[in-house]
């Protein structure tokens, strides 16, 4: 467990980079990034290799005891291959390419592309794969999805979709082409999604983006063949971007050794209230992309800012706060963007943790703070890990058919998971964000939003879940369509009705109206977004509508499947109505929470062995008082904490734990 | 008079077509519309023609006695036509062409389409001309008018231009050219807007409009041809799209048997109190497109949603309820869009009167009490018509001309509109909304707004109606340009200054800043978007200005002209006032109306001979009562009515009525 | 000091041209501008010329007494010209040309546009060079800042950086290029910014702006040398549109006799409170472009509108009193925009003194008016000038590195200076707005905002003026790059850090976020869009923040220097603040002003030797007092004032004054 920096030695005077390096080891920076957008100062000029520059950074940070992660440049590739090669740049929908001069100017299909990314990956990976200093590697930087419409892209896309459906009478019936006069009647007319309108079939869209999704993998493959081969004793990893997104994340991941993220919380006071949640919910996610602990590749260090008006600076205490955040929830290092501030380029305002003017402040000196915290208790959380009862499902595939038929003003796949995942945390619950594939094994609850896209498959492993004795939650625009798109002709929740023990009779898209829910109890709830008249079956009534001409109905349920259940919720309730839920079901699951948590408050527990450690967070603005039931002494502090602790704003305390 | 619904056999599997027929029997349906869109299932390769499943579906709904209507597969040409001819496709300002996928993309002007159209055309006009359960065609769908800047488009812009003008010298003079050096030297130089800059001239751009009408128009006949030829014993029509829009429905339905109309009330409760009078303006505008009943040939049977978020389900008695709303002002037929949603494609959302589970639920037994009641009284509904002393003008080259020029912030051409026809329906009045250049005989009240383009025919017309004792209502920007889009050198309103025996001596745009009107008896209004500082000649002021510079100055004034008169009103004052103008001007003309209507309810009368039927509709969520003046039969339950009759949310009533 | 009007003979029939001349010989009209569009009407094709017309028209104008200006009408090259000759188009980012149709479809570095350009301009020369009528020239029209990606440009582009750097190694390392592998290896990788990407690299970004004005100015040059050979008894001028923009007026200006200004103060009511103070600033910053007096080419004489809708009309008085106003500070010709409305082409609705109707009425009246008045005081008022203690730096390029990376949401590099403008002039002080590179001699206050861009020689300019004994204002966001839009690295503000005698420790940008500001007197205000923390090294605090973790910081310092001092504002306050501060400036330094003017109302001084002359004006719509202090007679009506004047809304009076 360590702290880092990104650092580019490139961008600085030579006359900097000892004193930059003698400043990390004595502020107990353990290990720094290095070139991943250095192609054009690695290799000026096609063929013309220059590493002399990265032979001697590397070779100081190996004397002040730093470690090295690399980065492969294949971002930003140089002016001189574009040039030559005008084929990597990738082309939206009015085929206008996106020209070189900014980065990710590259289509993940560019036969050049790719050629040119062996040479320079192999010539990297073969000149450090034995340097004692560089312990792994990040492939590019944060892929994404390329709405790229070339002709090497329309070429591959025929491929793609070749491969899958075999023949054209196939790809008209799955994708339903017959709408419109859609039929194609040779492979010709398959193209991308030239003008891309947003009234095209969305089977074919979603087909798309798949292949999108796959060419970026297949271009991460590229180097990671090279790099396994070249480097077997070094990790390789990514640094992915935030959520949401159309890349599936799951699958640029799956082949690296572990994930990384690139964390930048928002400062906004504005936001405060839900931002905390939002990143927690951000690090869940990122630990459940390969079920494991990750790295954090880039953090907060300033107020961010570019083309785009800078945010407001963090306030003290934000930044140590918000890494040891990331450090609880599963990060095992937490690499800071950036040392110092760029003088030049593009990205003069995303500040680092030393102003232009290289005087260290305020926000040096709390990353100080925090490297010595982590440097003293590296040893003892050296592998912990989080276990959790409670899974909350995510899939990108989802939010991209989301995104092709927005369902009603106000509903947002993400912002939904957010509501949800924001409900269990402020209950003290721990939960893992899985992929909606994965196993739910070992998970006494599980909450499966809106599954949209629905195989019969999927519902088995759902069905089979609960009758297991598991919980189940399932919400509204669940079970609509097969994997292709295509809207299943059968009563909603489709594959998963009977599952639920209800038919949906009808619905109203509510959008941004407010209804009023009413619990057997007589307690009511506001919601949003859909409402669901449900017929239950087999399920009986939690909760009904309160008004509208559906008043009366049952909106949401529960149907005992085998040893568990299964809760439908046809609308969208307020967020108090998911704490009361969730609170209920842990009660009756017997899942171990932090209870009574004042909002602002994060608790984590990462455990190895029998050792347990309890992260204790206030990641709020104001003094809050949390209960932690006995004297625990502060491992940061050393000191002994009563059994109520008072935390300052922004402040963290670790102590080792014993459950109870 | 009948029901009907849009059915699409190529959606669905064979075994379904069977039980839908039944069902669509059973439940009363007299129509299906087939084969609007299926050009690629009916020609998949040029030249290769498969036309034995619409001869089986057209049969199997003979054997059900249902009758067909054919669409014309021309909006949607396949994918083997655009990729052989890429000059179908339209091409925007910029040279980008609206690419296949969606649909609607062809270009009018495209010698392909016109070619391969007639092909297509003529095999389904042989085929089925004498099939014994196709009645009519319906050409193409929804046309729009295209913005297209292709070559063809360039090339017969110019033959246009020619043919209006025949030298240059006189396109120069006539469009002003001169203005910014825009002087046209060689006939190469005229072209389509490209770039598609607002700024461009305002006479050359109303012209380029008129093309792409006329274009629209010369397209349809081509198909028309063909029809009439083979098909003398069928009607057809056209579905057009809603108001206001940019292409003429004038001039596309004149050479039609009649006009039909897709019609989608909005369901958004929000906008409930306007929406019924927008409708009921729709229709009105529908049955002035050929001054006789028309066809509804789509309307609302779900949620409408696809790339945009689904609206709010329709509220129980929705559907039925804006159907009668149809039928009480003309619509002869009404086709519901659609049997089922589409369980593929882009329109998946746009839901029909069945869900995709193709369970019938509450929409579907609504529709199914819709059918019993319109078979019911359909031979006594038959050949009635409405007959009204009121009539709106309107024109879609005013839209044009205000779009081009948009006068003020807050000044909306059709919206003003739609007040207008709002009180005039509140205050229980019938009306005709016609075009412009339509004869006036016969009506007493003629409503002229905004006739910004103007040329000395039309103000002579308007100008001998006055004088035969029609009562003319005039507004502000009247009579400003000539044909051409130039203004007249003369004071406004131009033309039709002596007829209103005023002259606009100056104006103040005032957009949304709001003023106030005073009347002569000292009630007073507020007033927004325009005030027109009069200077009466020959007429008398009855309303001034209370505010501004201008306060005290003649807002509204009367003139006689023969033995009628010309009311103008120089600024746009609230609805109330359109109320009690219009309520005092129908009472000095003796012009019937159904009095103290509450807001939401609509009458209409459809007569025939001697008979007279009312229809009595509430649009509205909440219970209206409202006096008929005595006791009827209700023509939809056979129950007597009291002479104040309570009316329930969406209910409707129809009597048959003795006019006292 | 004259009156004139904008007059276009080629838009109107010629039996109007003797009525307009003489209609404007009896209103007191001295002179119009003529032919500045009029390409097509002079050279209607290549080759072939056509000045008969415009030889008569000004023929017209000379019997009347009223003198011409002559525009070059190479905003609009003719369709003839680009038809032959496509590359005069500028292409955006995209691409696209922008076609002709319009105006401004010029790119600068055309040598086509150059070619026939030097042609016209010769002609037009030539035959007008001695007319005893034509007093001068106006070039082109409004030039603005071409964003043009054309091959020319490209090339030029290429030719401009290295003839600003050399090689291709000091482009790359004064641009910072090694960010994300910008680094150009050959000349033909350095492009426009092709895409438009707002994320390019900010040197670049900043060089290629000063390319467009360089080439705006060449441009120009091109014109100039020949109106200097042929015309040297003739001034030139050009009519700059208004502020902010990113061209460069100074070298634009720079060769010419003097500026002009196209000047339309804002008619809406709802910003009457802001407008007069722009209006103000507008016309300082004019006389600031070559630092003496200038002209009005272009005013607002009716209600402007075109392809945007139309403004409020200019209420009584408005005309007058803001005619009155550019004299007051600065203007000796202005010219009125237009004699009458255009019936033709786009700019129908963009008013003209007389309407379509040409109707002379109320605001033609009030022109005459004003044409009486000038007649009257014009021998008086020549060779008067304003002389002024205050100066407010402004620059383009500030500007343009503000648009290229917008520091923070709510900051707005030129709504600042309006508003430090406006406290000065609300506290009638006089203000010069000049340059930040023009010469300080003679000033006693200095305001100097947000010098972003600064390098030593500028920041010893200004350190020398407060040495020597000036009291300068800096504010935040100074000395953050270089000339090159590099960082500095050293602490903020950068190279005025010993100027000011503080260091920036850390900043906050607030943006929208409201803070406070406490003075030492404990005086509170409000303050947003940034907090610099300051550390004052040798300064004093005068004013701490009140809230937030810097609360009790120093926001506000003074600093002795030499005889002088400097106030360093490291936040945006609100105006109050800023009239507190230089009142008590102002008061300090010993600068005269006219104390409690009521807000609407401004004073300004011209004078010649030792004359005087006082323009009071009311540029309200109410009725304001002020005290003038003494009886003087009015120079407009010839009566004496009182002390205490009460002035009519948009009221202006004018007195021969005696400092007291």
């Amino acid at each position: 467990m360590r702290i880092g920096v990104d650092y580019y030695p490139e961008h600085w005077d030579r006359s900097l980079w000892e004193q930059d390096a003698q400043l990390m080891k004595e502020t107990g920076v353990k290990l720094v990034r290095l070139a991943e957008f250095a192609w054009s100062r690695l290799e000026p000029e096609e063929g013309k290799f220059q590493f002399e520059w990265l032979d001697d950074a590397i070779e100081l940070f190996h004397q002040k005891g730093i470690e090295v992660v690399l980065g492969t440049p294949t971002c930003t590739p140089p002016n001189w291959l574009v040039e030559k090669h005008p084929d990597v740049l990738p082309v939206d929908a009015q085929l206008h390419p996106r020209y070189p001069g900014v980065r990710g100017h590259r289509c993940y299909n560019s036969p050049s592309l790719h050629r040119y990314t062996k040479i320079i990956v192999d010539k990297l990976a073969r000149r450090y794969a034995n340097h004692p200093a560089v312990i792994g590697w990040q492939t590019d930087n944060e892929f994404g999805l390329n709405e790229c419409n070339c002709e090497n892209c329309n070429e591959q896309f025929r491929a793609w979709v070749r491969a899958k459906y075999g023949d054209l009478e196939t790809v008209n019936r799955e994708w339903g082409t017959v709408v419109w006069s859609g039929e194609y009647s040779r492979w010709s007319q398959v193209t991308t999604p030239l003008g891309g309108s947003p009234h095209l079939n969305p089977s074919y869209q979603l087909d798309y983006y798949r292949f999108q999704i796959d060419s970026c993998v297949v271009f991460q493959q590229v180097q990671l063949e090279i790099l396994r081969e070249q480097c077997p004793n070094q990790f390789v990893t990514h640094n992915i971007w935030s959520y949401p997104t159309m890349l599936d994340y799951y699958k640029v991941c799956e082949p690296l050794d572990f994930a990384s993220l690139d964390y930048y919380p928002n400062t906004n006071p504005d936001k405060a209230d839900t931002n905390l949640y939002s990143g927690a919910l951000t690090l869940d996610l990122t630990r459940g992309i390969k079920n494991k602990n990750f790295w954090i590749m880039e953090t907060m260090s300033g107020p961010p800012g570019c083309w785009f008006p800078m945010w407001r600076t963090p306030q003290p205490g934000f930044i140590r706060a918000f890494s040891w955040q990331s450090i609880s929830r599963g990060a095992d290092t937490v690499v800071h963007f950036r040392w110092r501030s760029a003088t030049i380029g593009a990205e003069q305002f995303w500040h680092g943790l030393i102003d232009h003017s290289n005087v260290p402040g305020r926000r040096f000196r709390e990353f100080a703070q925090l490297c010595r915290e982590v440097n003293k208790l590296s040893d003892q959380l050296d592998g912990t890990e989080l276990r959790n009862d409670v899974a909350l499902l995510h899939s990108h595939e989802q939010y991209i058919a989301f995104r092709i038929q927005p369902q009603v003003e106000g509903m947002d796949y993400f912002d939904n998971l957010k509501v949800y995942h924001r409900a269990l945390t402020k209950l003290g619950a721990g939960v893992d964000v899985k992929n909606t594939t994965d196993s739910l094994d070992g998970y006494k609850l599980v909450v499966a939003p809106s599954l949209y896209l629905l195989d019969e498959e999927m519902a088995a492993k759902l069905h089979a879940f609960a009758e297991a004795g598991g919980t189940l939650v399932l919400t509204h625009r669940t079970g609509v369509k097969n994997m292709n798109n295509v809207c299943w002709m059968e009563p909603l929740p489709g594959p998963l009705a009977k599952t639920a023990g209800i038919q949906v009779e009808e619905y109203d898209p509510i959008g941004t109206h407010v209804h009023t829910l009413t619990m057997n109890d007589d307690k009511s709830y506001t919601c949003t977004q859909w409402c669901d008249v449900i017929k239950p079956v087999t399920a009986e009534t939690i909760a009904a509508y309160a008004d509208d001409f559906f008043a009366g109905k049952p909106a949401v349920t529960v149907h005992p499947v085998g040893s568990g259940k299964v809760i439908y919720i046809g609308t969208q309730p307020e967020e108090a109505f998911f704490v009361d839920l969730f609170q209920a079901l842990m009660e009756e699951s017997g899942i171990q929470r932090f209870k009574d948590l004042p909002d602002g408050v994060q608790i984590s527990v990462r455990q190895k062995r029998n050792e347990q450690y309890l992260f204790v967070l206030n990641l709020s603005k104001e003094v809050k008082t949390v209960e932690i039931g006995a004297n625990y002494k502060s491992m940061l502090t050393d000191e002994w904490l009563e059994p109520v602790v008072e935390l300052a704003p922004y402040s963290v305390d670790i102590v080792q734990y014993t459950a109870g």
